[in-house]
């Protein structure tokens, strides 16, 4: 049982973290709150779409924030939620894992 | 600096990691060798081509090893690497939070 308890939980923070994408975001915005183009410029290889549909999903998630300022043009700025700053454990463990298989010799890209 | 290199490097764990199943795939062989047939028992969500892609992009990224036994029919088992161990962690951080986003109330699937 505890197997499968396991595997559920696991299986939740994937739905909401999965993708190559949101715990990047996140990583940058444990940093600060950004702007969407702050972000374009952190993530080059994120395609605008990608970067909107993935901050609309944490957002909705309730992980992170979106807030419009009334200046002209409206400036708008992501930050993390309360709940969001959760992830901070998450992404060190990542930061870890990916400077380990960084540094790992002759490992090529998997297969998507 | 620190941020990009950090960015970067969770950048790399998910393009390891990324997708919904490849950890949760890990999280079950961290409790021991399993074959195909377990594996889709265990993920009934999972479809058997991502099953087999994900698996074999863990086994190019040297984190999971497949074996096949001389038995008639052949018996395939999976398990993971020494360098897959280090999954170990990543999948109890992603554990955790899965089971903190469970147990709140009123939050709904984001889109993806």
């Amino acid at each position: 049982m505890k197997v499968t308890v396991s595997g559920c939980s696991v299986e939740e923070a994937m739905r909401l973290l999965g993708g190559r994408w949101r715990l990047l975001i996140a990583s940058y915005l444990l940093d600060g709150p950004k702007r969407f183009n702050a972000l374009r410029k952190l993530m080059p290889s994120i395609s605008q779409r990608m970067l909107t549909l993935d901050l609309k999903a944490l957002q909705e998630a309730g992980l992170v924030k979106r807030t419009a300022f009334p200046t002209v043009p409206v400036t708008v700025e992501y930050e993390l939620t309360e709940d969001g700053a959760r992830l901070a454990p998450v992404v060190e463990v990542m930061r870890e894992f990916g400077l380990w298989a960084k540094e790992r010799v002759g490992v090529g890209e998997p297969g998507d």
